[in-house]
Parts: structure tokens; C-alpha cells; sequence
């Protein structure tokens, strides 16, 4: 017998050292800086004497000649070498089938509840996640807390469009909303797991309140719902979407759900929610009870100043049982923001998500991102919001075209159309590209974006 | 802020009352017949009085002439109408969308932790299902209860089959091993979460020993693994199967997956485990520590005799907060087996799932159960176990025609086989039936394998 899981998870412990609601903005919120930083050094120090215990670390460590000794504080942070998916991923092949970053038989206790996932991978093979039972609620608990601040109540009900099966995302999302809020949840995960049409139907027959998932999905949920006659705003009252958006994204959203606040929250499989918007929607609050942040330049990876792009590399502070987390390259692209005005949030901010460092495109000495491209097809009244991009070899020279859909199926003044959006890529990211409009739902077979979490936006045909 | 759900859910005090492993071989398997009628008396009792708060029994009861004071007892339980899935849907129709049967808003105390799904739904409209803390996972424990007794140990790695989204089971599965158990678990949801090669892949690389999951996908999961030239037994080390198996459904699943052992257990959406199979595999030993159970004919709802088939009616002990479970008649069809012989476990005994009531097929004047056709065919070996069932008119006749898949796609010598078929149905029915053999893989469209947790079997065409 065991109830292991729940005596690993410590929920009553829990909720005291990561409190959400209200006692979150009364505690953890209003902290100096001073005791913040106190918090965080105690919750360090066992978090590297876990990455001791754990062979991966031991390795990549003592490669770089770090010796027990010489990590004594945050200061020394930067010391220690990052990893990224690139490292795990080799170790998942030296050490098949697990690796032998999660620690699950090693250091001075035995850890029983596991719980294994993938991520949803955007580049390359899927990767293995592993929790504990405690790491496990905490991140819940992370998450919950950021629902909570963007005005999640006990009365919505809330239609999650996040992915099952093996992929991590619908169930983080599913916990941390029945564990840790009393909002009512609708679990219709992606496209294939309930067709969109269902999905929409459930919506309406449920009354959702508010719509969690990425972007992308919850904005095609807008163009399938009004073309069954459930109008966003009169059929649909949603007052609150949370999800992942570009950063023009918002104003797609709200035009889509009117009547709704769109919200933006950061965070990777391997750590869970890292930072959250609050109510002002001006940045996203890290949670620094929990991860440490640094931006990095994507080369070196080196600290940049406040406001310059780069890398987010995270430690999790809570993660000193199965898999921590230290200093992971999440290769996902942002910059930290100034240190906020009064907000009743002592926490640093940090811009949201700007494209992937391993997915930028150089073409003709130009760094683009594929989300960079869907801000400004943005700008589109006559597109839908969907594209990839395509990238080719033409004689010697890498080309890229854009492929975006149009709002209606009608051939008339493509052309023009397509000269306008080429002319404004060009201006904005100082680069030409090619440009083909096409009707709607043209873009889904490359996007997947039915069955994928994160519908793919980039080819590489070279 | 809310820790509701770890508050409401009481581990401690669950697995204490609601014991497994070690702890329930020697606990309530072994209680006398008095201190297990006891047991269930005092639950009763509570449910009984809850049952009164919930508008939904409420109206039926008093429709049906019952006041508060009339049920005294489990001898008075047979004084209740029944309920079905009909009764439930016109509840959900009367008081949209939720229905008034799950009692969220009403009693003595305030209810906050609840999840909502729906039943995978063999016939009809999807259903919604609504579980609160407690009862959730108290049913997680029962189905771990069940793993363990079939040989789950904390070495296993079990993959899952059993689907998300809206839907309860996948859900249901991955709570009971994450939580009550110290396996690690692939959720791997259906073959459209995760495609069937994917699966079989998945499978391989992380090690499965363990497959859960309903039969018909588990079968087809050893063929497409032979496909990828990954042999059942010798690439894949699977030891345990445990799902919900059709009369001969046994000897199918060793064969399919030589040197595992395959486990029976039977549940509904709205109550979780009722019964399972021990290591005897000599029928499913009913959690009567959890349910009471009766059998009763299809027509009159009275019970049948032990041994005879009938609707497996349930009452649900520890369904005291959200949606008691009171008399729910599952229109499963099963018997009671004859009291055990001295096996350590004091429970009564059910024989599995025999086919569905509102499934039965009825030509002149013979019940036919799609399941009994799947037995019959079971015997044959040039036969893959894909099959489905039409109903059809003819002039002013019933006629019913079984279309099965061969193993292998030749069409030689199919006359013989469907007349072959044909006569073995005929005998053993006792009805002519009309037979279509076809090459593997062409009923997939109607039964919808790849997609549904539980296969169409019957389409009524009339």
C-alpha cells in the first residue's frame, strides 16, 4: 500500500511556502528584496546539494571543475554550466530509457511517487519529464496562483484546449485547476482529442467562462464557433482567455472573444509556470519565490543587460526531489523588464515569449522569428492569422516564403494583397521575403495545428 | 486560496477506511459476513441520508411513494426505484447543463473540489459525471486496490490505453497508479493521442510490463507490433495485462502477448471499480466494502438467482458527497457467481461484462450480444477478432449480418470460411445469421478502433 503521493505532496506545507491568492499578495508579493533574496538562498542551498546526488549534474559539473565546495550562494550561479534539451537528451541515449538527470534512485531518500510525461517538442524527439510528487504540486499550485491573479474565481467554468496522452501540458493544466482552484474544469484538450466543433458545443452547453490553451487554437475556436452560429461576446460569454500569446496577440484575442481579457503566462515543461501577466497586464510577474531567471545571449551565453533579448535560463528552486532544474537553457527568447512601479508585486517582469533562439532564421544576415512574422501578418484585417514559414535553397541562396491564409476564400486581389504583406515584412524586419496568400485552412496540414499543442510555423526545406 | 482538494480527499483516512495491498488481504477481505454487513450498514446509512438532499432522488423517491423514514436499511434498498443513463440525460434536459443529480449546492455542507467529465459513451449523448474529492479518490484507491491483488508492483512500467479529453477513463487510470501506486505509468491515451505505432514504440523504449486498457485496442496493439517486426513476448515484455475481457477474451490476449497473464475488472464511469479479477481468475470479486450489488432481469428490474444473467444494478457506499450513486442500473448484463470457496477473500463474485442490455439484439425471437458473436468468432484462427454487427431490413425481416476480418488479405477460400462461420454461428445461437469475411482493417471505419475507448460492435441499420 502506499499513500505515498500524498504524503510526498505535503499539501498543507505546501500552500505556507508557495501561498496563492490572497496570501500570496500579502506575503510572498510584498517581500524586500532583501528577504526575498534570503528566501531564495535557502531554498538554493538545497537545491544544489539535490544536484550533487543526481549523476547528471555530477558529470557536467566536474567536467567543468566546480568542486562541492564552490557553489555557496546565488552569487555563484553562473558559475555552473547550463544545459538544454540537447544535454538530455543525450544523456536519455547514454543512459536509455530515463537518463540519468531525474534522480530517482540516487541521493539521501528514496523517491516512490513518480509521475512521467513528454513534452509536446517543437524541434526534434520528445522528451522525457519526470515529477515528483511535491515538485508536482508546487507547479500546480504555480499555476493556479497566476489563474488566480488574471481573475480565474470558483464561479467560471473553464474550457482547456491543452493537450493529453503522453504530452505533460493537459494534465499540469488539470491539476493545478481542480487541485488548487475551485473553478470547474472542461478537460477537451486538442482538436483530434474533441473536434473543434465539439469543442465549441461544449463551450456553449457548459456556459464556459474562460479558455486556456495556446493561442493559436483559441483563436481558430472563435472562426469555428462563428461559423455554427455561436457568436463570441452574445452565445459564448467569455470573459477571460489565458494562454501563450505573441506579442501582438492580445489584440487578435480580444477581437476574437470580445467581451474577454486575454492573459499570458511563460513557462516549459521541465519547470512549469515560470511567470505570469498580472491584472495590469504590463509584463509577466516571475515567480521568484520559485525559479531564479537569467537572460542570456543565445552565443555565449553570457547575461544580457535588462531589456535586451536573449535566452531564458531557469533554476527551480522548488525541484530538489525528481529531475531539478539548474540552469536549463530553455532556448525560448525574451528580456527582462525594468524594475516595476508599485504594483503590490515586489517580483521582477519579464517580457513574454519572442521565438526560439534555435528556431530563428538568418536570411541574408538578418535574425528573423517565425513569431516575429505573425506579428506583423498581424497587422492583416484581410488574414486569418494563420501561416508557416518556409524556408528553401533557390540556386545558391536560402529563400523564405510566408504562406498565410486569408479571413475569406476569395481569389480577388491576392496579388495586391500579397505585394502590401511583403512590402511590410520587408520594411519591419529589413529583409524581402516571398509571399503567398491562400484560403483559409490551406496552412493546416504543415501547421498540425489541429493535433499539436504548438502548431508548427517553420520549415526548414533545405 | 484552496487546498480543498487535499483537505476534502483526507488520504490518511481513506486508505484507512478503503484499505489495499497488504492492508486489504488482511482487512475487508477477510471480515466475517456479519462485520461486512455491518460495515455496510453504517455506510449505507450516510449515503441513504445524503441521497435525501439531492433534488434528483428526492423526486424519484417520492414519486415512487418513499418518505425519509421508510428506508431503514440494505433490506429496504429493493423498496428504491432504479435509475438509468435515461433518467440521468432527462435530468441533465429538466436542469441544464449540469442536471440535478449531482447535489454540488445542496446539504449540509458547502462541496467546492469537483470534476466534470463524461462517459465515453457507448449509446447516445456523452453524460457528464461528477466526482468530488472524497469519492474520487476513494474510487482512485479501489482500482489500485484491483492492480495490485492482479500483480502490480512498484517495478512496473504500465502503459495505458484507456482515452482523455472529456472523457473519465484516462483520467480515472492515471489518478489511481499515480497516486495509489509506486509504477510509473505511459499514459499513452488512444491511437489518436497517440498513434498505434507510436504506442508500440513507446512501449519498447521505456519498457512496459504492463498493458491496462480495453481488449479490442490491446489486441490490435500486438498486430501492429508485429508489424514493426517488435515480437510480442520477446521485444516487448509485457507481463500483465489488465483490462475488460469478453468471455474468451483470455485465451485471444495470452496469445497476442505471450507470457503475460490477463486480468478482468469491471467498472462504470459513474462509479469506478465495481470488481475484479483476483489471481485465481476465477470471476471479479465485488468491492463489497464499496458497493452493493444486485442483479436483476432486463424487464421487471427484480433480482434473478445467483448464476443467472441480468442488469448489474449499483449502489455506491462511499459516493456520500458528489453524485451518490443509489440503485443505478447499469444496463451491463453479468451474473453472480456461487459463493467462493476458500480463496482469502470473503467478497461475493461476478461473472465479467456479458453484453449490454440496451445493446441486445433481438431476431426471431433469440437474443444475440454482439459480445456472445465476438466469443464465437474468438474460435476462429483465420480470423483477426475485428468484427462488427449490422442490423438491417429486408423486405419485412430482421436480418443481421457479422462482418469479420481474416488475418491475412487473401481472398482465398473466403466462400468456405463465411459458410464455415456461418454454421458455428447458427449453432451456438441457435439463429442464422449472414457473414462477411473481409481483409484486416476494412471494419476500422465503423467501429472506429482507433478513436473510441470501447469499439462499435452493432450498428442498427434499420
Amino acid at each position: 500500500m502506499s499513500t505515498g503521493y500524498f504524503v510526498e505532496a505535503n499539501a498543507a506545507r505546501l500552500v505556507k511556502e508557495y501561498p496563492l491568492g490572497k496570501a500570496f499578495l500579502e506575503g510572498p508579493a510584498r517581500l524586500s528584496s532583501d528577504a526575498l533574496r534570503a528566501l531564495q538562498e535557502r531554498r538554493f542551498a538545497s537545491l544544489i546539494r539535490r544536484g550533487w546526488e543526481v549523476p547528471f549534474y555530477r558529470r557536467h559539473w566536474s567536467s567543468a571543475g566546480i568542486e562541492p565546495g564552490d557553489i555557496k550562494g546565488i552569487d555563484d550561479l553562473s558559475k555552473l554550466p547550463c544545459f538544454s534539451k540537447t544535454e538530455l537528451m543525450a544523456s536519455v541515449e547514454e543512459f536509455p530509457p530515463f537518463g540519468d538527470f531525474h534522480g530517482m534512485d540516487n541521493g539521501s531518500k528514496e523517491w516512490r511517487s513518480i509521475i512521467l510525461h513528454t513534452t509536446s517538442g517543437t524541434t526534434g524527439a520528445p522528451q522525457p519529464l519526470f515529477f515528483g510528487a511535491w515538485d508536482r504540486e508546487v507547479q500546480n499550485a504555480l499555476l493556479a496562483r497566476a489563474y488566480q491573479l488574471q481573475g480565474l474565481t470558483n464561479e467560471d467554468v473553464v474550457h482547456s484546449t491543452y493537450g493529453f496522452g503522453m504530452v505533460n501540458g493537459g494534465h499540469y493544466i488539470r491539476e493545478a485547476i481542480l487541485h488548487f482552484t475551485d473553478a470547474k474544469l472542461l478537460p477537451a484538450g486538442t482538436g483530434v482529442e474533441t473536434r473543434s466543433e465539439q469543442q465549441v458545443k461544449l463551450m456553449h452547453h457548459f456556459g464556459a467562462t474562460v479558455i486556456v490553451g495556446f493561442a493559436d487554437y483559441i483563436l481558430k475556436l472563435a472562426d469555428v464557433a462563428r461559423n455554427l452560429d455561436l457568436v463570441p461576446g452574445r452565445d459564448l460569454k467569455i470573459r477571460m482567455v489565458s494562454g501563450h500569446l505573441s506579442s501582438d496577440g492580445r489584440e487578435a484575442m480580444v477581437k476574437a472573444w470580445p467581451g474577454a481579457k486575454a492573459f499570458d503566462w511563460y513557462g516549459v515543461g521541465d519547470t512549469g509556470v515560470i511567470a505570469a501577466e498580472g491584472p495590469e497586464q504590463d509584463g509577466l510577474y516571475i515567480w521568484e519565490d520559485a525559479h531564479l531567471v537569467e537572460i542570456l545571449d543565445a552565443d555565449r551565453l553570457l547575461p544580457v543587460q535588462d531589456g535586451e533579448r536573449g535566452n531564458i535560463c531557469v533554476t527551480t528552486l522548488f525541484k530538489n526531489t525528481i529531475y531539478p532544474v539548474i540552469r536549463f537553457n530553455t532556448n525560448d527568447v525574451s528580456a527582462m523588464l525594468p524594475v516595476s512601479r508599485e504594483t503590490g508585486i515586489n517580483f521582477r517582469r519579464l517580457a513574454g515569449f519572442q521565438g526560439r533562439s534555435d528556431n530563428m532564421i538568418k536570411l541574408r544576415g538578418i535574425n528573423i522569428y517565425p513569431t516575429g512574422v505573425g506579428a506583423i501578418l498581424g497587422q492583416f484585417e484581410a488574414l486569418n492569422g494563420e501561416f508557416v514559414c518556409r524556408l528553401f535553397k533557390q540556386g545558391d541562396q536560402d529563400e523564405l516564403i510566408v504562406v498565410a491564409e486569408t479571413k475569406i476564400g476569395n481569389d480577388e486581389g491576392l496579388d495586391a494583397l500579397e505585394k502590401v504583406i511583403s512590402e511590410a515584412l520587408r520594411q519591419q524586419l529589413g529583409v524581402s521575403l516571398l509571399v503567398e496568400v491562400v484560403a483559409p485552412g490551406q496552412t493546416a496540414k504543415l501547421t498540425q495545428i489541429e493535433s499539436r499543442q504548438k502548431p508548427i510555423r517553420f520549415i526548414d526545406e533545405r
